[in-house]
C-alpha cells in the first residue's frame, strides 16, 4: 500500500543519515589512529586516547539510541519497498547495529579496559620472556571475550567462536573453515617436506648487498604501487612500526617499515598493503559511507593483500619487471639483482618459528595450531597455564620445530592479549580465496604473465575491481568468491598452487 | 545551605564533563583540519569536509541541549560556591555557550555555505585580479555577516562591530581600540619617515647565497624551536601552503613553507608559529579540556608569536646567536651571513603593499586601513563598489604608495571574503603587547640580552608562562597585561621599541 511505503522509505532514508554520520565519524576515528602510527609526538597519547574514545562514544549513542531499533524494524517490515542494495545496506546496517550494541555497556566497558591492561603486561612479559607475568591479565580477557561471546551467539543464535569470527569475518564459521583446514592438515606437512627436500637440492639464493637507504626504498615502494594501480591523489605511503592500511576509500593510507639490510622484506609488505588499499578504492562509489559499501570483511580483505603479494608480485614474471627497476632505484647490480635470484629470495621455505616471518608454504601451519589452541582456551579444554606448553608440542607436530622460549612461542602474538579470539582463520582462509580468485583472474586474462612482467596491472586491477571490490558488502564472502570463480572457497587452488611454483 | 550547594555542584559538574566532550571534538577537528593542510592528498577533500561539518555538527548539539542552558543557569545562580578557578571557567563556558547559540541555525548555514562560495570566488577573482567577480558574494557574506553581528551584539548588550570583534578577541571593544589606534595613526607616519631616512643613509644588507635546501632549512628551524622551548615530545613542525599553529597543547603542530633562495623568510615564520606553540603547550595544565584552560584570545595568541618574531629574535642579541647556527646547519659563510648582515636584513623597512610581507614599522599601516575600511563597509557607510578605490587611497594616504591592481589591493587578504570582520584590529594589539610584555621581561630578568645572544631562551619562557601563558582564560586580555606589566595595553612600549630599534 501506498502508506507503508513511505513509512518504510522513511524509515530507510532516517537510517542512511544515521550511518552517513557513523561513518564520517568512523573515517574521523581511523585518521586519528593513523596519525598516532605514523605523525603523533609520544606526548600526544593521552589526549589522543580521550580524543578516540569520545568519538567511540558518540557511534555507540548514535546507533543505540531506541529510535534506531524502531527504524531498523519498520524498514525491515517492508523491505521488499526497497531495491536489491538498499536491501543490502539495510541487512548490514542491522550488522553493524547488533555489533555495536549487543553486549551491555559495562561489558564492553570492561573488557575494554582488560585489553589495555593486558595489552601492556603483554609488551612486558614477552620481552622478559616470562608468560607468568601476564597470564592473570590473560585470563581476564579470555573470561571478558567468554561472556561476550556468549551475549552475542544468544542474538545470533549460533555457537560462542562462530559469535567470535562474525567481529572479523561476517557469517564465518567453524563449520565452514574446519573441512578446509581438515584437508590443508592432511596434505600441507607432506608437501612442505617434499618443498624443502628440492629447494636443498638446488642453489641457495644470494643476498642483495646493502645498504639500502629508506628514501630510495621508499621510491621504490611508490614505484611499484603506482604499476599496481594505487592512486596517490587518493592515498599516501608512509613509516610506522607495524604495518597497516587505514584510511577511507578515497584516501587510503598505508605504511611499512624499512631495514637498510634488506630492501624486499619492506617491499614486499607494501605491496601487501597495496592490495588492502586497492580493495578499499575500488568498493562501490556510489555507496561511500554506508555500510553495504565497506569492504566485506577479513577474509576478502586479506584476499586482496594476498593475492598481490604471493600470488601476482611472487609470480616469476613479476621479477622479470622488479629485477631492473629495484636495480635503477636502489643503484644495487650483480648476481643478486637478477630475476632469478629475486625469485629465489621470494619462493624460499623454510620451518621457522614466527608466524610473521612464514613463507606461503608454512603460514597456514602457523594459523592452524593457533585456531586449535584458541577453540580450546575459549571451551575450557585448555587451561591457560597448560598454554605454553601445548603451543610447543604443536608446532613440533605440524612443522618439525618448538621454540626455546615462549617469546617466540605463545608470546609472539598481539591477538589474544587483546582479546581477538576468531581472527586467526582469516588469514589463511584469505590466502586460499587469493590463489582461487587469482586462477580465475588467469583463466579470463590469458596474456596475464606477460602483462605482469611488463608491469601493467591494470587487465588483474580491473578484474578484481568488477569481480570484487566494487560489490562491497553486497553479497557473503563465499557468494563473492563463487560468483568469480564458479565455485564455493577451498583448499583446491592453493594447493595447486604450492605444487605448481615449488614442484 | 547545603542543598542548593549541592545542586550548583552538579549542575558545574555536568558542565565540566560535557565541555570534556566538547573539547575531545575541538582536538579531533583540530588534527583533521592539520591533516589537510599538511598530510592529506587532494582526493580526500570532499571525505574531510564531510568528516569536520559531522564533527561541528555534533559540537553544536552537545551545547545547544536545552540541558545546558539549564545548568549553566544553575551553576551562575549559586556561583559563589564554585573556588574561582571554577567561576572563571563558568564564565568562559558561558561565552562559549552563546558564540554557539546565538545565532539561529538557518543564519549560521547560510553564512557558512555563502563564505564557502564566496572564498571559491576570491581566488580566482585575486588570480584575474577582477573585484566585480567576487563583489556581489562578498555583498552577500557582508549582509549575512551583518545579521550574525546583529543578532550576537542584542544578546550581548554592545555594538554591532563589536559583537564581531568579539569573536576573535572576547570583550574586545572600538572603545578599547580607537584611542591606541589614534596615537599610532598619528606617530607612526612620521617615525616611518624618519626610519627610511636614516636607512637610506646607511649599508644596504647583503643577501645571503642561496641555494638553501628545504631539508637544512628544516634543521635550522628545528635547531632554533629547541632554544625557543619547544619540546618536540609535544609538537611538530611540517610544511604547508600557509604557516600555521594547530594541534592541541600536548602536541602543537606548526607549520612553515620554504624557499631555496632566502632562508630567513622561512626561519623567522617558524620563529613566529613557535611563538604561538609555547603559548598553548604553557597554558595550564590542571584546566585542559576546559574553557577556562584555553588562549585568552586573539591579541594573546598574536602577543605571543610577534613577541618571540619581532621582539625577541629581532633583537640584534639574537644574531649574535643564529649567524653562526645558521652557518653551520646551512653549509654558509662570507659576509652575508654576519650577525650584523642578518641584523640589517631583519629591520629593513619599506613601503610595500602587501601586508603579510610588511615589516614591524609599516605593519600597523596596513592594519588600520583594514580596520577603517571594514568599519565603513559594516556601517553602510562605504559601498562596495568604492572599496576598491577606498583602498588605493587610504593607503597612499597612510603609506605613501598605492597599489596599481586590486590583486595587490582589496584582494590581497583573504579575511573579508572569509567572514572574518573584525579579525583585523588583533594583529596590531597583539603587536603593541608583545613590545609591552617583552619590556616587562626585559626590566624583570636583568641578564636576558646575553642569554638570548647565548641562545638561552629559559628565563624568558618562565617568565611568559608564568605571568601569561598559565593564567589561560581566567583573566581578560587588559588584566593579563596589566598584573604582567603595571599598565593596561596601549602603544607606549611599541613606539619607544621603535624608536629605539631604528632610531
Amino acid at each position: 500500500t501506498r502508506r507503508s511505503l513511505t513509512v518504510t522509505e522513511n524509515a530507510y532514508a532516517a537510517l542512511e543519515k544515521r550511518f552517513r554520520r557513523y561513518s564520517a565519524l568512523s573515517g574521523a576515528s581511523g585518521l586519528l589512529g593513523w596519525d598516532q602510527e605514523t605523525m603523533m609526538p609520544s606526548g600526544g597519547a593521552e589526549a589522543r586516547a580521550e580524543q578516540l574514545a569520545t568519538l567511540d562514544v558518540l557511534q555507540h549513542e548514535l546507533l543505540s539510541a531506541p529510535a534506531v531499533s524502531e527504524e531498523l524494524a519498520r524498514a525491515e517490515a517492508d523491505s521488499a519497498d526497497l531495491d536489491p542494495m538498499q536491501q543490502a545496506n539495510l541487512r548490514e546496517m542491522r550488522r553493524v547495529h547488533t555489533n555495536e550494541t549487543v553486549a551491555p555497556a559495562d561489558l564492553v566497558e570492561a573488557r575494554s579496559r582488560a585489553v589495555s591492561a593486558c595489552v601492556v603486561a603483554w609488551r612486558d612479559a614477552r620481552a622478559q620472556d616470562d608468560f607468568s607475568a601476564v597470564s592473570g591479565k590473560l585470563a581476564t580477557v579470555l573470561e571478558l571475550t567468554r561472556e561476550y561471546g556468549a551475549v552475542k551467539s544468544e542474538k545470533l543464535g549460533c555457537g560462542l567462536y562462530d559469535a567470535l569470527i562474525d567481529s572479523y569475518e561476517p557469517g564465518g564459521t567453524m563449520a565452514w573453515i574446519d573441512p578446509v583446514f581438515a584437508r590443508l592438515k592432511a596434505e600441507l606437512p607432506g608437501l612442505m617436506e617434499k618443498i624443502l627436500e628440492r629447494q636443498a637440492a638446488g642453489p641457495a639464493p644470494l643476498s642483495p648487498e646493502g645498504p639500502f637507504p629508506a628514501a630510495l626504498q621508499k621510491q621504490l615502494g611508490e614505484r611499484v604501487m603506482r604499476a599496481l594501480g594505487f592512486d596517490f591523489a587518493h592515498g599516501r605511503l608512509d613509516e610506522s612500526a607495524h604495518p597497516f592500511t587505514g584510511g577511507i576509500p578515497d584516501d587510503v593510507r598505508i605504511t611499512t617499515r624499512y631495514s637498510e639490510k634488506d630492501f624486499t622484506s619492506a617491499l614486499m609488505g607494501v605491496i601487501h598493503e597495496t592490495g588492502h588499499a586497492l580493495y578499499e578504492r575500488g568498493l562501490p562509489v556510489e555507496w561511500r559511507n554506508q555500510p553495504v559499501g565497506s569492504s566485506r570483511g577479513m577474509v576478502m580483505h586479506e584476499s586482496q593483500s594476498l593475492l598481490m603479494e604471493m600470488q601476482a608480485c611472487r609470480a616469476p614474471a613479476f621479477y622479470r619487471f622488479l629485477a631492473p627497476l629495484a636495480s635503477e632505484v636502489l643503484d644495487a647490480g650483480g648476481l643478486a639483482m637478477t630475476p632469478e635470484n629475486l625469485n629465489r629470495i621470494g619462493h624460499r621455505v623454510a620451518r621457522g618459528l614466527i608466524r610473521v616471518d612464514a613463507d606461503e608454504v608454512t603460514y597456514p601451519l602457523h594459523v592452524m595450531l593457533r585456531y586449535d589452541l584458541e577453540k580450546a582456551l575459549l571451551s575450557g579444554d585448555l587451561p591457560l597455564k597448560d598454554l605454553p606448553g601445548a603451543w610447543r608440542d604443536g608446532l613440533k607436530a605440524s612443522l618439525g620445530v618448538a621454540p626455546e622460549d615462549d617469546r617466540d612461542g605463545c608470546l609472539q602474538d598481539i591477538h589474544w592479549y587483546h582479546g581477538s579470539f576468531g581472527y586467526f582463520p582469516t588469514y589463511t582462509l584469505g590466502a586460499l580465496a587469493a590463489a582461487q580468485l587469482f586462477k580465475a583472474a588467469h583463466d579470463a586474462l590469458p596474456d596475464l604473465d606477460e602483462r605482469i612482467a611488463a608491469g601493467d596491472f591494470t587487465t588483474l586491477l580491473g578484474w578484481l575491481v568488477e569481480n570484487v571490490h566494487s560489490v562491497g558488502s553486497a553479497k557473503t564472502t563465499d557468494e563473492i568468491i563463487s560468483a568469480a570463480t564458479g565455485a564455493p572457497l577451498s583448499a583446491d587452488a592453493f594447493l595447486n598452487h604450492l605444487n605448481t611454483r615449488y614442484l
